[in-house]
């Protein structure tokens, strides 16, 4: 199912740019250097350790201590930092961009990001939102992998009446790296991973909070009692914080609207479980096992109990 | 880490009946025969064709028609059926257990069943309660294999009184499939399962059944992007209806306090979300992430992305 990621014939862009050197930023430069997509990559870290951390493991061919030196010969530049950045990252580095380079970036939300970085951009460049829907609960220049996108998903939002070629290279990049791009609107995106993703890690959260506030006693069993399911919980939970926060922050409108249908949901649940509703339980549970099973229809998906990320992090 | 079953010198009970043959029944059938710790396992389910099944894949040595010809002979009798089932199991078996039998359970809630178990066995018949802590996903005569219980916990609650002898011959059964036994109060047991496993499935179910209720355009989108965090919940929420139906009614109190508290946190973590409350955020993103440390530090979890599930599949 899954394939090595091939070289190319000649790069796609001369110069990359990453703004950024956390898990995706560095899986992207390690999938630029495998697939050859990139010339030449230049990162920028604001966090200078990070930065030095980047450079000691040889993951581009220069590094940059300004967002503006970092982006003066790209023809692509990547915001791979946290989505509250970029309106900074913006703000610093439009005098210093090439005319007809292209801007893209990474976030996890996507009207947000439309609404920060667009504005700020000089003309002349192109803007093609991007958000490969793929990660780890791994972070840092250390976490990244060549493979991180293969046989995932990569989300384009690109603004109407943008240019169509901008989007053509884009697209091309994040197929080189084994992604299956998608073209859609900044505002279904942000609905649609409100749902797959923002509120699972939210209920992960919450859920290893409430544990986490227990009596020190109690809390400690739970640690030592994890595998019954809150295992599972707790590997989303250690997601960074950092990005997360300005998932939330940025995302706000279509979270709210999610967990409230969660919270509906989980009250009527409640219900069911006081009155001791056992029909209405079983059938509920029987109705989530077949979203299950066409989850590991749909191909991308697996039985495996681990998802195929023991494969994806083998072939690194 | 782990290491290989191995065959004990001798049987450490001569017939063991398993009532119930499903994923945790066919498991200890599978470790019996790996490890030799029954002299021959008899066999019954009340569902004629997973009884077949377990026939037709050689399980066990004997398969019963009914619960009482199934126990007739057996020095420990294992409940292996959901635990809405154990009242009239009891019942069925209570004339034809041997005096000197032992009667233990694989219920993942244990005050309820001492509750329904205890008072309907004879005299002369010790009670063992008992929970593994292990499972997948797969339900049904099919899913089981010998080394599901290996470093996993196995949690017994005797009835103060009891024999010791009784306790202690249980204790070597589990401790022959690798399970790391501890004993317990039935009452302790349900809290600490109730946040560890009860509540993580209700949630889990609950996000999935959320997903399903979406418009159909918006559903189909779930499913297709479900690697950003939904697809970790949906295996917690295909597992057995009817035994997490059971699960929730017979522990019900525990569960509702638990549940209590998660609902508590939600509502302040969305509160949070709505007020911008970006530090707040910030500061329980970072604690729940010492909780998953500890969990990995505590040596019976993993770091791998998989928890270790597919190193115990390979060594079936």
């Amino acid at each position: 199912m899954t394939q090595a990621l091939s070289p190319l014939p000649e790069p796609l862009f001369a110069t990359v740019a990453l703004i950024g050197v956390g898990l995706i930023g560095s899986s992207i430069a390690h999938a630029c250097a495998r697939t050859g997509a990139a010339g030449r990559v230049v990162i920028h870290d604001r966090d200078a350790a990070a930065l030095a951390r980047a450079e000691a493991l040889g993951l581009g061919q220069a590094y940059a201590g300004s967002v503006a030196e970092a982006v003066r010969e790209a023809d692509l530049v990547i915001l791979c930092a946290p989505v509250g950045a970029n309106a900074e990252i913006t703000q610093a580095m439009a005098p210093a961009l090439k005319a007809g380079a292209i801007v893209s970036d990474v976030g996890s939300v996507k009207t947000a990001v439309v609404a920060e970085v667009g504005p700020r951009l000089p003309q002349g460049v192109h803007f093609v939102p991007a958000h490969p829907v793929a990660g780890t609960e791994n972070s840092g220049p250390d976490a990244g992998f060549a493979t991180l996108f293969r046989n995932r998903w990569c989300i384009l939002t690109p603004p109407p009446g943008g240019e169509p070629q901008a989007v053509e290279k884009v697209r091309a990049f994040w197929a080189a790296f084994g992604a299956n791009v998608e073209i859609m609107t900044p505002e279904h995106h942000d609905l649609v991973l409100a749902i797959t993703s923002h509120v699972p890690h939210l209920v992960a959260y919450n859920l290893v909070g409430t544990a986490a506030d227990l009596e020190d006693s109690l809390r400690s069993e739970v640690i030592k009692f994890s595998a019954g399911g809150f295992r599972d919980s707790t590997r989303l939970a250690a997601s960074d914080p950092t990005m997360w926060r300005d998932v939330f922050l940025n995302n706000r409108e279509a979270v709210m609207e999610m967990l409230g249908r969660f919270t509906e949901e989980l009250t009527a649940l409640q219900r069911m479980i006081r009155r001791g509703d056992g029909e209405g339980l079983f059938d509920l549970f029987t109705r989530t096992r077949a979203i299950r099973r066409a989850i590991v229809e749909q191909g991308q998906e697996t039985a495996a109990p681990d998802f195929g990320r023991r494969a994806q992090e083998d072939a690194v």
